[in-house]
């Protein structure tokens, strides 16, 4: 019987991305991974389909974080606030594992070209899925799809606040959701 | 010496979207695509470098449209009074070539995730070179960011509704562009 192995799935994101960034992803097997993590391949298929899903599982997680967010926002909420509850949601996931191995992340992405159109199709994606979780809600199509754009914008900002060299060590994600959501608001209180 | 071919690019997208219909776009060729055009592929490939590229092409032109349209804009103009003059100097490109095509064009890449991601990933490349251009007049950066985004909505609602069953012939790309970015910006009044 297979034995489950708690934290496998950080280990494997941790090893890949060590793998990742030292010999590139290309060139980088489902073994080495496993390998690298002290744990088994099989193992590994048990948690990600592929390497590439390392890379893009946080995000599916994140756009599952938003949309329960979304839709636990108090009744009267406006669309903005039921996106803050989403990103407050998601920042409460967030652990110091995630952004140790943030700025990782973000170089091995930025190597390969074809990860980046991953990474952009998938913040598309929960785009989507945050203007659907506020269409349910009963917002109206377009303020829906335009709140959800600000939403994913907020989180990239605020998250790349976070993960930054030079960043406080107690940066507070739920507070820079926040004021990334705020200047967004002010921006587009100038659109004139 | 190579004959010049007056209206090659239309004829050989025109080719390649009744190929690409009825047989399917994985299934046809550059030859394929020439010989109903009744070109050479050497024609083809002056035009193109791809079959994928014949589909991604319009996209590369309303993006240099919509930066030309901006970077015309008159200094006084607000962000969206700048992104309104961006589709509108696409809006008067667009021929009734591109309005009795676009059907077809929508309905193959409604038949490939591959090719629904390389038009997603067009889109955000023309939110990003309008909301460059959008900077370049000085623009902040988030306010042209959501500028930018805006056009694209309105770009898409409105190019939808001109070329959608049923709309009337003489129905107006411009007039429907200025309703469409409009309503987002009544939109964005709502987001609380």
């Amino acid at each position: 019987m297979a034995r489950w192995e708690p934290g496998a799935r950080e280990r494997f994101v941790a090893a890949a991305l060590e793998l990742f960034t030292d010999q590139g992803y290309d060139d980088t097997t489902v073994a080495q991974i496993a390998e690298r993590a002290n744990l088994t391949k099989s193992t590994f298929f048990r948690h990600f389909s592929d390497k590439r899903e390392v890379l893009a599982a946080g995000q599916e997680t994140l756009s599952r974080l938003f949309v329960e967010g979304i839709a636990g926002a108090p009744a009267e909420a406006s669309p903005l606030q039921a996106v803050a509850a989403g990103l407050d949601n998601a920042a409460s996931a967030m652990t110091p594992f995630n952004r140790q191995l943030g700025p990782r992340l973000h170089a091995v992405i930025a190597t390969s070209s074809e990860l980046q159109e991953r990474a952009v199709l998938k913040q598309v994606g929960m785009a989507r899925a945050m203007a659907d979780a506020l269409r349910e809600r009963g917002i109206p199509d377009q303020v829906a799809t335009t709140a959800a754009e600000l939403g994913v914008l907020a989180f990239k900002e605020a998250f790349a606040e976070w993960i930054a060299d030079g960043a406080d060590d107690d940066a507070n994600l739920a507070a820079l959701l926040r004021e990334a959501l705020d200047r967004l608001r002010s921006a587009v209180a100038q659109l004139g």
